[in-house]
C-alpha cells in the first residue's frame, strides 16, 4: 500500500532507486505566485551531496534536479510541480555481488521478504540516495514558509559521546555550513572531526544527534488530536533512514525533572504572550506556541563499514561480507540538509492546514 | 483541517471532550468476522481508569464504553464500529476559574489562539480524558493482531531518575499490573513509587519512560519509505498528551556505538533468519524483521501542579494560579495502557497494509 | 479498508446498522465559531423521515439527533461533532425471515459474500438508513455554508416518465416542502403523486429524478484535476442508495448540441465575468466560475416490492420472496434532503479546501 | 489543496502542463512482481494520440512514456514507479494571444481567478494533455487486474443524436479499434463518421457518450458506504475532461421501469449465484456481484471551435475569439482510451482494497 507521499495539503509524493534512470518527485499542493529561485534549490541539493570532504561518502553525486511543471514564469501556479534528478553513473555490475545477500542492518532481508522482487543494486528504494528527492520537496517548502519568516535550522551536536552543550541561542546559526561536519561551535566540530578521521580509518562508522530549529513560528500550527505538530515532526525525523530517537523540547535530557521546574510560565512581552522558559520546545498541547521549536534526532552508524562481518544469504547459507572502496564513516553533516528538508515540509503542510 | 482520525485501512476517528456528554470514536475498516470479548475491551478501559491507587489522580471514572454498530452476534461485520463512553459527572462550574486563565504547559493558550472559542471545561479536547477512545480502539486492534499471535506490552521504565535497567526477555511481562506503578521489577517499582509519593506531598508532579515490547512480529511490516514501522510508532506515541520523545531500538542509549558494534548480523536458526543481537529493534529500512520491538516513550512530569505559579490571563494580566484538589503526581501507570493501545493500532493498521 | 469516511478537510464518518442500538457519525474538520441551531439541524432530520405521508413508507421514525462533542455554548469549537441518532425500535424478529435469504437488487448477496458475516436484521449497513447520519453532516455543512450566502436546494423533477421541463429560475424553491413529493410545480407535482398512488396500490415501486441547485456559488471551488467540483458532486450522488445516475449541468439532454450552441460565452455584467447563458452548470474545468450549479440525479425504483419474486438462498435453493407490510413506493421526496446534505458536503469540503 | 492524486492502495499522482517540458507521473502501491509490457503501455498512449485520422485533432503527439523507477527486470518491484512524457513541441509564442482572453467553457477564466497566475499556454494544467499520464496509469492498471481475468471496454454509443442501440454481449468487443470512431456496428460507425465531418467543415464540434464495460469481475469489490464502486466510477468518468454525465447500469434510459421490472432476480447457475437481468450494470449496494459492469459518460462538444465567439478578457473588455488552425471536431474516439484508463485505476485501487 502506498507509502511514498508525506504530508496532506503540502505533500510530497518521491520515486527512485539508487541505480535506476532518476528519482524525483510529485509537489502538490504548493499555493500559486511563489516565488522558485533555483539557485537556493539547487544549493539545497549540493549540501546534501555527497564527497564535500574527508568525512563523508566519497560518491560523487553532482545533483542536478529539473523540474518539469507547476512553475511558470518563475513562480508557482498552484498545479503540481513534478521533478527529476537524473542518476548520472549507473554501474549495475558493480553490485552483483550483493544480490543473494542480507548486509547486516540494511533493508536487503526486509525488502527481499516483504516484496519477493527487489532492485538490489546500491540498495535500490531502499538506498539513503532517495532523500535527494525529500531535500527537492523541502527546498519548495523553505520558500513558501520564508514568506512568513519562518526559518529552519539543523546541525550536529553529538557525534558518538562527543557532544555540543549549547543552547541554539547562544551560537551563530548562519555558520553551520562553514565546517565539514555542520557544528556551529568550532572546537568541538574539530573534536568531532578528528573522532570522525579515527573511525574512518578504522573502517568502521559512528553515528550521533543532529538538532533541528525552527524559529519565527506563529501561534496555532498542529491539528489535534493524532496530528499534533510534534507528533507529525517525528514521524518526518524517524522516516529519515537510519533515524533511531527524537525529542522536542526537553524530552530525554528532561527526565529528572519536577513539574514546578518543567512548566512554562506565561508572562506578558509588550502585548505578546510569551513564556519565560521553553521545556516545551514551542509546541504545547500539540499546537505552536510561538516559541522556537527545538528537537533532537538521533542517528545510528551508517550500516555499510570496511570490517568484515557474518551474514546469510538468500539460501539462508552463512556467508562473510564487508564493505569496498571508500565508505561513509558518518551520516550525520549529510543528514542536516535532511533533517531540515523534513522539517520544512512539516512547517508548510500545517501552515496550510492551519488557512482552513 | 481534521486531525483526529489515526490509521489508513485500520482507521480510528474519535470525539469528545472532558466535560461533554460523552467521548467516543469509530473504528473504520476493521474486517469482518474478528470475536470481540466486550469484557476485555472494558478491562482495558479500566486498566487507564484514574483512582486507581494513592499515586495516580482520585478523580473516579468508572468508564463503560457501549458499542453502538458493527458488532453482531459477538463478532464484527465489516461495518465500521461506533462507540461511546458516557461522561457520567460533569460539574461545569468547578471549572469557572479556569475560563481565561492561561495554565502553564496547558493547552489553554494555543487553543484559545488557535480556535477563538474553547471549551475550557477540565481541558475540553485536550484534557487526557480523550485518550478513553484510543484505548478502545487499541482494545480492538489487539483483538485484531492476536489472531496473528502478536502480542504488545507497556511498562514503566522510569520515573524522574529511577531507572529499571534490564532487558524485557529477562523479565516477566505477565505481571506488570501486579504494581501500582506497572514495572514488572517489584523492588525497583517500589522505588518508583516510594519517589511519586514524595512529590506528590510537595504537590510536584514527576515524569519518566514507558517501554513498549511488540512480540510475535511477521516480517514485512512498515511501508516505505514515509511510512516506515517506526515512523508511524513514533508519531503514534509522539499523538500521546504529555509526550516528550521516542527512540526504537537503541536510540539515545546507543549514541556510544560504532557500526560494527551497531549492526546486527544475521544468522541461520533452523531455516528462519534471525539476527544475533537487535540493536536496530525489529525494524530494518523501516520494516520488521521478525524480531521483537521495542521503544521508548519519554512523558513529562503533569502540567497541574498544587503549587503557585505565575501566568497570563486572556486579557495579558499576570496572575497565580495553583492546581485544586487532588492531583495527579505521575502519568506513567496510566500512559501504559495508552502507550499499548497506540502501539496495537499502528500494528493492526499495516498488518492490513501488507496484505494488499 | 474504509470506506465510511466523506470529504477532505470538511470530513464525515459515519456508522450504523438499520436495527443496532443507534446510528451516528463524527464531523472532522468543521471551523470554530460556526453557530449550531439545532432546530434547524433536527428539522433537516425530520424532512428525511418515512412516515410524512401516503406516499412514503410508514415506518414510524421520530429520530432525534444528540450531540455529544464539539459544539460548546452553541457553536462548533474546531473539535470534532459525534453525534447520535437512537434507534427506537428494533425488532430483530422481524427479520429472521431474511436471514438467509437474497432479496433481488438488494446488498444481501454481495454483503454477505464480501464479508461472510453481516447484520441481516433490515438491511443492516446496506439499509437506507444510513442516510440520517449524512443528513445531519450535511445540516452542520448547511449552516457553514451559508456563511458565504451559498444556499442548497433538491427538489423532484421525474417520477417514472411524468417530467417537470421547467428552469429552476422560473419556480419559487422556497415551496418545495409544500407538496409531499417535493415538486415546486403543484401541476406536475399532482400527477406525480397520482402515479405514485397508483403504483403502491399495485404494490410496486417508481423510481425518477431529484435535481440539485447550488446558488450563490463562489469562485474558484474544486481542485484539479481528479478533484473536480462536479466529479466530487458525481461520487456524493452516486453514493447514495439506488442512485444510478448523474449529470451536472447540460448532460444526457444536451446530447444533439454542437459546441457553438452549447459554449457559454462570457460578458461583463457591471463588474463581474458571467456567462451569458449556463449550459456548463456552474463548472468549467472543474471549478466553479460563479453561476448556479444544478446537476441531476437518477434513483431506481426501491427494490423492496409487495410482488413475489423469484430468487435463491445462502444455500443457492430458488425461493420465492416478497414484501411485508407496508412498502416505500417511491424515495424519491426522501431522497431530496440526502441529495442536498451530500451536496453540502461536497461544497463545504471544497470551500475549506480553496482557502488554502 | 492537492487534487493530483487518483486512489487509495492504487493510487496515481500525475503532472504536467500542455507546453511544459514534460507530463508524467507516479504510482504507488502497485505490487511487486507484475510484469511490466512496456509495448502494451507504449500502444496504450498511441490509442490516445491526436492525429490518427481526420476526424480528430491533427496535432502531432508521438508521446513516448519513460519509467524511471519501480520496474527492475521487467517486473515491478513494490516501489513507486515514476514516469515522464516528454512534451517534443513547445512554441510558447504560439499563444501569446490567448494570455488575456478567457475563451467560452475553457478553464482559462475559473483558472485565472482561483490561482492568479496560471501557465496559458495551450491550457496549461487544464489542457486535456494531462490525460496522457491517466493513460499510463491505466495501463499498468490494467495489466494488474488482467492477473484476475478483469478486461475493460471503452467504445462510442453515440455521436451527436446517432445512436447505437445493441448491448454489448451482442457484439465483438475485439473490434473497437477497427474504425476510426472507435464504435463496434460499423454501419453506426459509418453514420456517426460522417456526422463528424459534416461538423468538423462547419467549424464546429459535437459531443456524444463513451459506455465501458468491465468483464470478469469478481464479487465483492466496493467499500461501503461512500467508496461504492459506482460512486468511484462516477468520481473517476466525471474528473475527465469534458465529462458531463454518467449513469452506471439502466440509469437515465430506466427512468420509467417500476420495481418488479427493474430488480434483477438471481438465480443459481451451476453453483454459481447470478442475476437473470442485469439492469444493475454489476454492482448492488456499491459492491460488485459477479456480473458486467457497464457505464455510460457523456462528453460535451470540444470548446474550441473554428467559428467567432464573444467573450471577455482579463480586463473586462468584450472581445471576439476564435479557433486557430485545425480543430478536433469530436473528442470522443480518443475519450475512450481515457474512459478505460480511468476505470482500469478504479478496479485495481478496489481490488486491492478488497484484500485487506
Amino acid at each position: 500500500m502506498p507509502g511514498n507521499s508525506f504530508g496532506h495539503t503540502f505533500r510530497l509524493t518521491t520515486f527512485g532507486e539508487s541505480h535506476g534512470p532518476a528519482l524525483g518527485g510529485v509537489i502538490d499542493g504548493c499555493p500559486a505566485g511563489i516565488d522558485i529561485n533555483l539557485e537556493f534549490v539547487q544549493k539545497e541539493l549540493s549540501r546534501r551531496r555527497p564527497g564535500q570532504s574527508k568525512i563523508v561518502t566519497q560518491r560523487k553525486e553532482d545533483d542536478e534536479v529539473e523540474f518539469l511543471s507547476g512553475i511558470f514564469e518563475g513562480k508557482t501556479t498552484g498545479a503540481p510541480i513534478g521533478f527529476t534528478i537524473l542518476n548520472k553513473d549507473q554501474k549495475s555490475k558493480d553490485y552483483d555481488h550483493l544480490k543473494d545477500v542480507f548486509r547486516p542492518s540494511h533493508g536487503d532481508y526486509t525488502y527481499q521478504a516483504k516484496y519477493g522482487h527487489r532492485d538490489y543494486r546500491g540498495g535500490g528504494r531502499y538506498s539513503a540516495r532517495e532523500t535527494v528527492s525529500r531535500v527537492v520537496g523541502g527546498a519548495i517548502a523553505k520558500l513558501l514558509i520564508a514568506k512568513e519568516k519562518i526559518k529552519i535550522y539543523g546541525y550536529v551536536t553529538q557525534v558518538g559521546n562527543i557532544k555540543l552543550d549549547k543552547c541554539h541561542m547562544d551560537m551563530d546559526l548562519s555558520t553551520i555550513d562553514d565546517t565539514p561536519i555542520r557544528c556551529p561551535d568550532k572546537e568541538i566540530a574539530e573534536k568531532m572531526i578528528a573522532r570522525i578521521e579515527e573511525v574512518r580509518k578504522a573502517g568502521d562508522t559512528i553515528g550521533g544527534v543532529v538538532t533541528g530549529i525552527i524559529t519565527g513560528m506563529p501561534v496555532g500550527l498542529g491539528e489535534p488530536v493524532f496530528d499534533k505538530l510534534n507528533a507529525d515532526l517525528a514521524k518526518a525525523m524517524m522516516s529519515i533512514p537510519a533515524a533511531k530517537g527524537f525529542d522536542c523540547g526537553w524530552g530525554f535530557e528532561g527526565l529528572g525533572m519536577l513539574g514546578s521546574e518543567f512548566n512554562d510560565e506565561f508572562y506578558n512581552d509588550k502585548g505578546n504572550i510569551r513564556t519565560k522558559t521553553n521545556y516545551s520546545g514551542g509546541v504545547q498541547a500539540g499546537i505552536s506556541n510561538g516559541e522556537d521549536i527545538y528537537f533532537q534526532v538521533v542517528f545510528k552508524p551508517v550500516s555499510t563499514i570496511m570490517k568484515k562481518q557474518m551474514t546469510v544469504n538468500s539460501k539462508g547459507e552463512e556467508v562473510e561480507v564487508a564493505g569496498k572502496g571508500r565508505h561513509d564513516p558518518c551520516v550525520l553533516p549529510r543528514a542536516v540538509p535532511i533533517v531540515e528538508a523534513m522539517a520544512a515540509l512539516v512547517i508548510a503542510d500545517h501552515l496550510l492546514r492551519n488557512q482552513v
